[in-house]
């Protein structure tokens, strides 16, 4: 049986549009007010529920859900599909009350009360008992109800609890992945500092300890964390899709977070959903959005996927909080659009009063409709059904970067050649040329098939295992172009370093190897064979040539820094160091000049995004002056209907989404000029 | 019955002159020197007994008296008054050991150990019952000793406690606020994140949690807080006044210290006294002392107050703690005198030996009285005497500045537009411009009867009540002029966002309001309507005007930055971000011309403070160049008997103690300059 | 009987070279192959076992021996030594999970799990129990072995604990000290903020407490943890005499490490040895590193000592790590001979792979034995049997330096009048001049012998006794020349300051004394006595010369900074301040000047350090650049055997080991060059 997903809502309302919706923070009156202004608004999806444990069971086993039936009959009312949430993020006091063991205990031994949210063990029984018996009978009552269109698990999963219930949930993963004790202590190599493992029973989480914990034990830790969590995410899910078989199942990520591995995650959903925050004072902020958005993309298989939650204009959370000025509320959320984003939502519909959250943005602000930031949401929303041929549509890459949990955290832990060595960063770095560039990039676990893909990025794949480490040899032997970063291939799946020179497993389809990891203090001289020099810094290595041609070297010894191996069909490129940011984008041009691939645009703008998606060019203008962009080809801009032969004019925030005319369409006269 | 107040000390004392005395300390040959010492420096009152616990009570229920006894009769001999204190701010050891309930829980669930001080549980009915029965014996025995002239209970309170007992406690205090659950329901805003409380019992004081805590929950809290140690104080001071009606009885503050709202306890007192550090590394702290000691003499209602610990040179606890240079100990001394205080005392005569304050300054210095430090000690006891005049002087100021606990709490909570906007900075922002003008000011509670003042400042008043916001629109309507600073008027007592266009409970009466907060990163040009520009910081507000003109704009857009109001009889103005310090003097010279209030000085001079208490100017020279200050009228120096027409010359640090001669006198001859 | 030591294992093998050897972490096969090139690399000795208890008592009570004894015969046929650990420093998890009472507990009550190391109480009967069972079992299978040549007790001893059991035995130690509760509350002065003990039971360690703790009691405290791990180091170690009464017995230091007193543990060892890891981004790191060598001989009475522990390369602990460059390996090493080692022993022989410390450097890398380090430690191996005659060779010094752990301890508790003067920086700072002047210094502690020094220095001593300033008064009144830095002979061995002018019980000898130390924010200005002007910081104090002459002066008030006072028939001298490094270096010279001691070059050169060992003159480059430095008499090079009468070229981390031939040798010809 095919699932339900993204589809099953946006076939009959295009783009979906909408928010987090608490009704239950507000009498009763206001809510007939909030769906007229949804109405007003655009909105055709809200989330409700999110938090409504303890209003649905106020005292264990009661429930109440005549406000919510009227939740869901008034959105039905008004047309808005309801994105039915489990409360079960947020258990009410009584459960921590009557039940201690459910609430968390941190690596330390200090137990988290409630007061705030998010306060249970993954791993409690009593806990998974009193939410399921939930679960079940929320899907039991609203199957069926014709605004249901979604389901939405939990919240943010990211939980970690180390109390005694986590370690013997611990110990049964480490069971099932080990079988016996002796493979427990052959995997964490606990011959080291004595950590020997005898009984089964003496094994615990990596709880406080006067040193360094062992990092094998922390990897599996992570790990099990992110497995104890999708597994109540499974079991919600069981129970809706029981009772609800057509309605598609999702739960909302947060990026590039690392408590939870998406890629394992994502393919037990029906909907890729995520919650991102872009931090105004972050000049690279739209780059760093956009790997994000590429990442769901990729999450989501090459399909669509939702925007489940973006700020209207300020968080509450960071210490500092400017608002969005004018138009970056648009530009954000096309900018999703234009990576594949099929539905644009916020938290919140409408500005909470009381609780942590007072001072977080929303689509309705405290100082009501007729404000600033409730017009820009409104026109927004109208602007979005003009884009609705774009639900669905596929957004094409032939650059894959890859990037995988395990490894990030496996590379992150304490004891190691440089805390300066970032996963997140590293990935960023190598991403940052190819957006600036133009050129669309998918992101793929070490797994996936690269088949398909003329170059794939590898800017940090600490551990490795021996099946991705092969297939990536025969990708480049079959024809592919593939780069790698440093420190890559250092690890196996346990985290136990493959001894011999590095990076062991790719040494051969790299034609080089090394010998000594050499973090530096300041910029490192490097240069071109034959030309320019450039700067890298934090980390160089003592590399050979083993077949590879020394593409640049260090200034001072003449040391291999960027190595590029022709091998079978295809190059292997190593770089050897971390190059300031021109020096990437040198190595990003001639990848791609290997590669065969080229920009969209024939000459990208500083600040302007360009990226395709469906029949349609997407310009966004991030930058803070005006630009005018060469296009490939003539073509009509469907936001504004102006047309263009040669060049769009970009405001300051300004998007295009253009559609190119077919060859039979006359040319248009000369450049649009686009503003907010 | 009137109560004793702190002229029932100063009636045949005048000034007080003083310290913390600890004999308990040194063998008893010693404090016959002291004794004679303090004669020959002028000490008129020492404070005893204030960590006597374990040496009055060696073990439970024990009492030795018989030392204590020694010292009182040894103080009265020598013509010296004793501030006795109730020795319950640290418990001793054995009631730790004994009854470790007794011992304070922090957030995380640590117990804090004795071995330092201060180690009780507020809400402990066991601290209680042991504190009360020995300040029940201290209090019998001592009623009627001759030295015996104020009562010292505990020592600047501020304890917190999280256990068990406390959120027992925490309940009680919350059903009397209350009423029932509802209530509290309604007020904490408990359907945001699922925080519904089934059961009085779940209800807990605001421990580590997974995130934000309840921004209400908290507040309250800090009531509960600041309410159980004054319900211990209550306890002690009723206990007292049964056993000597007459003697009155004090607790001592630690200035704009977050943890008691000293609002709420002055007026339980029946002296208010303070101790007070300034930091010497802070080129501002004469400024900052000043507000702390207006705020002293408006917990005393404009009466005077009594100083009751500061430095005699460096302290101990800071990281890096240089002395204070010569004449600044007086200097600083004279500036509380001038300021209202009756009373100069120190921590402490002598020197310690051992234990964690060895390192802090003393009256006496571990090397004796042969020392420059002393030598100031003893000069200033002598200089003091010739202002006995003073004591009991009123010190007269037309502006009010009004300031409140419960709003400091509820602005700093987490989870804010800015955590950089901060309740007692910005206090001392608007404060700093009219003490560089020589126009004193009031400290007042926002509840305050205004009626009196020429002009009211309200820096921040983040939460306010409708009462109190009420008033202030009386009071403007009435004549008078009010400055409102940004983020006032934002939430009610509960913390709730008061919804609707900011600051809905004043919006009326500055003619204006705002529908967005906008923080910013670095500085904001505006401009003065038609004239210069000056840069603002932090904090912007997207406001319109109503009726007030738009005394100053942002550069950029043109909106209000400043606004100002003619409501009713008087002037309202409102000020949309944080200007830097010359635009503020810029502000309060015109506030002050609207209020027609002009500071003490023809011509203020940089870091002269000029301020009048009873018939005497004193100008104090905080600065570290000697400086010619012009005189409004001829006048003589107190301290140095010289008269002077035109100006008094100030070197560093110098002093002048100026009274103006009547009429009929003939005018002295010229310039008098004073040294140190 | 006269115990073994150092001498018994270099007698036949001239010095020593090797590291910890871990062949649990490695399959059998791995074995031979370490042999070989453990050969092949001139390692003589290893260390063997120091985190086997999980290894070797894999389940209560068993023992399991035989790979051990298969290690230990292995390394007998290579003819390579064993310094067999006791493995106590890290017991198996099984003993804290079945007896939790064993994991120690930090200030704060959380306890620390196993997962890393060192998880004991050091307090704990049942961890002591275990331990020494096995130890003695051992014990007992060991001795006798051919390869046996030294036991190694633990490893890094610095654990602390404060749970009730280390509580326990921290009365048994006071009641020990101190006799009685009277004799504690006197020497703690707890008359201080009421913290008299009423009964033994009421002690406790200084847990975690509302504000400061008692510093007498911290004090104490330190010392206890310090006797508690000795009391440790000794029971194992008379069990280790028991049964090898011929085996020397060592434990590893770690420098000038807090937790334990030094000079109290040295003279239960039979050989000194130390762990130095010094950190490549200190440019001072040579001089450190002196410093640290010489306390070493220090601790050794004068005799050579081991350096146990170095790296190859980088280490993996600190945040950034970078490797050291080639030579570096060999600098180092060459140092320590040059200051008294007789072995050099690196962590470890061959790198993990798995583990918290897979990347530190070991000598056999990841990469095998082809590459650079494994080259250079081959290289090294070598030429250190060039330099056996230095084994046992003493380091003459003319100049001692004072330093004392519970006066560190006293000197940086919380609550004084800088956390800006720290003990070791202090002390490192007057070390300072004398190295780069090529003075060798001895490290003493404050109750040494003094007599043979003509120059005693005393950067600091805040605690010291009556008896130690009673000797070094008498040290100079018999013709020593004595240097006494600022804030020493403050207090006595409780932690009470001494009253009256201080240093008190040095005033007689300094003739000088001073009223009030007087920290500062930025350089203060002094002028020498006729000349010229320097900058002092941190820290002055207000001095008065009584029989001194005021050698320095501070600019702004000519108080004294720097006094000499003649005393019998020697010199002292006392600075109140802390002057700049320059200024630091005319009052060593000075100083020597008074003392007669000349450097050892002529012309001292920047970065070379020159230290003599027996009839050798090490000259070590620490530049960056080549340098010529003149030598006092023609000499020989032991490492090249080249020849030169005037001087000698040192490249960048080039190393010589001069022999100055007998006056019949006819002279060589000229300069020598030196390179790595």
């Amino acid at each position: 049986m095919t699932r339900p997903g993204l589809h099953t809502l946006t076939g009959g309302r295009g783009l979906l549009f909408g928010g987090d919706y608490n009704p239950e923070q507000w009498p009763e009156h206001v809510w007939a007010e909030d769906a007229e202004l949804m109405r007003a608004a655009g909105v055709n999806l809200v989330t409700v529920g999110v938090f409504s444990w303890a209003r649905i069971e106020p005292e264990p086993g009661a429930r109440d859900f005549a406000w919510l039936d009227r939740v869901l009959d008034l959105m039905d009312e008004s047309g808005i599909a309801v994105d039915l949430a489990t409360p079960t993020a947020s258990p009410p006091p009584w459960l921590g009350h009557r039940r201690p063991e459910t609430l968390p205990v941190d690596e330390s031994g200090h137990r988290l009360w409630y007061g705030s949210r998010n306060q249970f063990c993954p791993s409690s029984p009593v806990y998974r008992e009193h939410a399921l018996a939930l679960v079940e009978d929320l899907a039991a009552r609203y199957a069926g109800h014709p605004a249901l269109a979604l389901w939405h698990v939990g919240n943010e999963y990211g939980q970690v609890c180390h109390c005694d219930e986590s370690a013997e949930a611990f110990r049964t993963w480490l069971k099932a992945r080990y079988g016996d004790l002796d493979a427990l202590n052959e995997a964490w190599g606990t011959t080291f500092w004595s950590q020997r493992y005898g009984d089964w029973a003496e094994v615990v989480t990596p709880r406080r300890a006067p040193y360094i914990i062992n990092p094998s034990q922390q990897l599996d830790w992570r790990r099990f964390c992110s497995d104890a969590l999708l597994d109540h995410f499974r079991a919600e899910r069981d129970l809706l899709r029981r009772h609800t078989p057509d309605i598609p199942v999702t739960t909302n990520f947060m990026g590039l977070f690392k408590p939870v591995d998406a890629w394992s995650w994502a393919r037990e959903e029906d909907v890729v959903s995520n919650d991102h925050y872009p931090d105004p004072a972050d000049p690279l902020a739209p780059a760093r959005t956009a790997l994000t958005h590429d990442l769901m993309r990729g999450l989501a298989g090459g399909g669509p996927w939702l925007l489940m939650e973006q700020a209207a204009s300020a968080v509450n959370w960071r210490p500092h909080n400017p608002p969005k000025p004018p138009g970056r509320l648009r530009l954000e959320s096309l900018q999703a659009v234009a990576r594949g984003a099929d539905g644009l939502c916020y938290f919140q519909w409408r500005a909470s009063r009381f609780g942590a959250e007072r001072f977080h943005s929303a689509m309705l602000p405290h100082a009501g409709p007729d404000t600033r930031l409730h017009a820009e949401i409104r026109a927004h929303g109208r602007e979005l059904r003009e884009l609705a041929r774009v639900a669905g549509r596929p957004v094409p890459a032939r650059v894959a970067m890859v990037f995988d949990w395990p490894s990030w955290w496996a590379l992150e832990e304490r004891g190691r050649p440089s805390d300066r060595l970032n996963a997140v960063e590293q990935l960023f770095s190598y991403y940052l040329p190819f957006w600036e560039r133009g050129v669309t990039v998918d992101l793929v676990p070490p797994s996936a098939d690269l088949t398909g893909y003329a170059l794939v990025v590898v800017p940090n794949l600490f551990l490795v295992s021996d099946a991705d480490a092969g297939a990536m040899t025969a990708y480049v032997h079959g024809g592919g172009v593939l780069v790698v970063g440093p420190f890559s291939g250092i690890v196996d799946p346990r985290a136990h370093v493959r001894t011999g020179r590095f990076p062991a497993p790719l040494r051969a389809v790299l034609g080089a190897s090394g010998e000594e990891w050499q973090p530096v203090e300041g910029p490192v001289r490097c240069r071109w064979a034959g030309g320019a020099e450039f700067d890298a810094h934090t980390w160089t290595e003592l590399v050979a040539a083993e077949g590879a041609e020394t593409v640049a070297a260090f200034a001072g010894d003449g040391r291999p820094a960027v190595l590029r191996h022709r091998a079978g069909e295809g190059v292997a490129w190593y770089v050897a160091t971390m190059p300031e940011p021109d020096a990437l984008g040198e190595l990003a041009e001639r990848a791609l000049a290997d590669a065969g691939v080229d920009g969209i645009l024939p000459e990208p703008r500083h600040g302007v995004e360009a990226v395709r998606r469906g029949e349609i060019l997407f310009l966004l203008n991030h930058g803070t002056e005006t630009v005018r962009v060469p296009l490939p080809r003539p073509a009509t801009d469907l936001l504004t209907g102006s047309a263009a032969d040669g060049h769009v004019v970009l405001a300051p925030r300004a998007v295009a989404a253009l559609v190119e005319p077919s060859p039979q369409t006359p040319p248009p006269g000369d450049d649009i000029e686009i503003t907010l």
